[in-house]
């Protein structure tokens, strides 16, 4: 195996980086191959050979590329033959978009919402570092935190309504197939997933049904990982 | 001419509905020539052939194509040859995220914050209707709405934030060139200079640059009409 993904690892095995995870269903959208190398949030001596500190890395022969969006841009001009992640200039700059929205809209609150459960499902080793570098940048204790996590389930849920208005009449954010927009959301599910028994969204949420199809690609890669059902 | 544009018309030949400024930039976009037709709000007859109530309207010969999206993907289909607005199926799929973004996330604060000025700037003849269906529409008086109005600035402001973020790497939001999602923000852009004259961004605002490309496109096309300079 020349291909190896560099991941985010939590406790029992668990993988809930949502930038992970949009790397992890890249790669199995171009039909690739890879080996996973999971580290935990203390183990960035694993991936210091790409020069910095974070993953997902991903080891392509003698090619490493850092950050989920370059791995996606990497995937899409090396392997052009395969099914496309951006279809073209504009639609990866309307990806672009997609992410930034993800970035300003949407983690805010759900990080808020998921930060505590987080600390409980990484690796023991790693909670206390975790723990300092959290609280120093949200300014607050991770208990507060909990304690405050519910009032953002419906600022996040309200901040998913552009991704629910764009289901109702297409089956993925990318018309009638998954490309890449529909990862940067999944990986976002996934995050959830992966730490929360909380149902972030609801029984009858459309969103549920595109969530649905989404675990189910690729022999069901979304499904593969230890997380909450919901 | 065989090509007309219906679009909608304003006091003092105002044109500043964010559909019709969509519909405009596509054709020019696309190289055409159109004539444009314009109606007030109580002109519905002059689209009745149409089948609907709505601007705009583009006649192509011996097509007739309603709604701005629908006229996007006629034009971008029927004159492929042309630069494209999409850059295909995928490129299509996320434009119609950023227009459901704007939809859901810009337009219910903007709406709020132009409503009273729309009013002011619809043609004498329009104004009772406009203020009946709107009142209606939104519940309340346009004078309350007026008194309100300010409240809604900084919420507007803040929903634009994922186009910030985005135009801090790329110059426009469909990445080295401006395309159809560009149209979708910028027709947003035209109806608040269309009517209002507070400057609804910051003189700071790293938008104002990509407004001010997007403003000398097309000979100036968005310059070409009454609006308020800010």
């Amino acid at each position: 195996m020349t291909r190896k993904l560099y991941e985010l690892l939590g406790a029992d095995d668990r993988r809930f980086s949502p930038y992970c995870w949009r790397a992890r269903m890249a790669v199995a959208h171009k039909g690739l191959d890879t080996g996973y190398v999971p580290m935990g949030f203390m183990e960035k001596d694993k991936i210091a050979f790409s020069g910095q500190k974070q993953v997902p890395v991903l080891v392509d022969g003698e090619t490493t590329i850092c950050d989920s969006w370059d791995i996606a841009c990497y995937l899409d001009e090396t392997y052009a033959d395969a099914p496309t992640l951006f279809g073209g200039d504009v639609g990866r700059a309307t990806a672009w978009f997609i992410s930034c929205w993800m970035e300003t809209e949407v983690f805010p609150s759900l990080l808020h919402l998921l930060v505590a459960d987080i600390y409980t499902h990484a690796r023991p080793e790693d909670q206390d570092y975790f723990r300092e570098s959290r609280e120093g940048r949200l300014g607050q204790r991770l208990e507060q935190c909990a304690e405050q996590a519910a009032g953002y389930l419906e600022p996040f849920r309200s901040s998913l309504q552009p991704a629910r208005q764009v289901l109702k009449r297409q089956g993925f954010l990318c018309g009638t197939l998954p490309a890449y927009a529909d990862y940067i959301l999944f990986g976002t599910f996934q995050w959830a997933r992966g730490v929360s028994p909380l149902a972030v969204i609801e029984k009858d949420d459309p969103l549920r049904d595109w969530l649905e199809r989404m675990l189910d690609l690729y022999d069901g890669l979304g499904r593969s990982v230890t997380a909450y059902d919901y």
